[in-house]
């Protein structure tokens, strides 16, 4: 038996659901530092990075239906059963568009990124850093000071994010004169903002816990 | 009085809205099951199809508000209230993705729909059997263990159609040179990919059902 | 002190949940009056119309948070605590499409909206001019039937806001032979649609609480 397995098997079953959250948002921190690879036109290899995105993302799903199985045969929760359900759905949803964002820039065979794309994508990896930071703080409530700031630090990115998203996508239409070229990056945009969109949601959840267990 | 009408009134309510659920349900695949029509290129009558696909919608509608009528008006319910409206809302949210893909089709004056989309509605259809499986199992949870499948079926086409939508959009780009004739099929590519995300979303509800009846 | 402090702390708990509702909608209602400006290719200057919408959307941020900051220091409200989460931030969701819309109209040098936009405009105008009645009508529950009319004539422009966008694309791609012209005409028309489905999400919010409370 690996040692992870007996941990897991031995931990009461709070603590499980604080370690898979951890889990799920050190998956995001891990996707979110590699992504920016595939933006820049170095001599990589692509398809390795996207590999790699990839298996975080199968890692996340796993430890996602990991929290489901674990509410099903579990009878006192930490949280609303519900909670913890749209918790680990939020969490699964960034993943689900770093990945689809990795995805589309090898499929539609992109060079290379613009600027503003890698500025979008560092917004993005520091509310997952937040968000990693802010499932820590789960594990205890007495002091709802620090959790709220860190929610707050996440929708204050989510704001700088509208801002440079909307700037981006008209700076596109500005320079960019290739309709097919505009439509690829717009859609990896839109992306990568609703990527920026689900940290929210996370940090919305964990607002309502929160405010119910506050 | 019709037959149906009389059937309605002398049911109890919870066989009311296992019937409600069931009817909903046999519209989508009857609505799934003419879709492909549109897509083919033959000498058929696109308005008549288009128009029996309003008509289950307009059907679809009727019982969506069927429920949520019966839903003021009951005092026990089988499940919570916002469960039944939630699964109501999610199967109404089907139809209209399956309808809206239809009228752009033909708003759209699309002559033939590529092989990749009527892969990617036969994957529709299959999710669409299963959810018209699952919400007859709604019925009798003391096994929930085939339930239990058909909501994993559910998903898992959902994931077939996430890869399949991918390849279907990098090849879009790939071959077509037109970029208004790309900016088409791709709405209807998406339509068709958010329905099959609204057949997960349904069996979601029905899973969060199972965790909590089950 | 300003007078309308005063009254915020005199006020009963319950009462300032309505009075931040009714200022939220209010603030909608203003928002989508001047909306109609910067569409019509008059000689006004644009940034100071946008500017006004953008003041409307921090204020209505304002009610907003200060409807969270209420929640987290209030014992007794009068729905559900998670109701009157949703129901504000629906309200707020509606905002930031308006003020989405109106960002990119100028961010794209749109010089005029088609006819068919202005009339997707004021369907979501009569919407928010409903939401607004309806939110007044929260503070008395003891006749359901004008509040439920309310949110029907609310779902109803939103399926007229389905008609005329549908037709609105359509069009779009008949008439416009710019591809560029069309993808930033087409953004915007689905600000607006999805403006028309958010005023949908609020009033079944509210008929929730009917459901709940009537």
């Amino acid at each position: 038996m690996r040692l992870d397995h007996l941990i897991q098997i031995l931990l009461p079953h709070d603590e499980k659901f604080y370690t898979f959250f951890e889990e799920s948002a050190q998956n995001l921190v891990n996707a979110a530092t590699i992504l920016p690879d595939l933006l820049r036109a170095k001599d990589i290899d692509r398809d390795l990075v996207l590999n790699k995105i990839h298996d975080l993302e199968h890692g996340g799903d796993s430890v996602t239906h990991k929290i489901y199985g674990e509410l099903n045969s579990t009878f006192v929760t930490p949280f609303d059963r519900e909670d913890i359900h749209l918790l680990a759905s939020a969490l699964d949803d960034i993943m689900d568009y770093i990945d689809g964002c990795a995805s589309r820039f090898v499929l539609y065979k992109i060079r290379e990124g613009p600027p503003t794309m890698l500025k979008l994508v560092e917004i993005m990896q520091k509310q997952v850093l937040e968000l990693r930071r802010g499932v820590s703080m789960l594990r205890d409530f007495r002091d709802a000071a620090p959790l709220q700031k860190v929610l707050e630090t996440v929708n204050e990115y989510e704001n700088d994010a509208d801002t440079v998203f909307e700037h981006a996508i008209a700076e596109l239409f500005e320079r960019e004169k290739d309709a097919i070229q505009i439509m690829k990056l717009k859609e990896i945009y839109v992306m990568l903002e609703t990527a920026t969109d689900k940290c929210e949601d996370a940090a919305n959840v964990m607002e309502s816990l929160l405010i119910k267990h506050g």
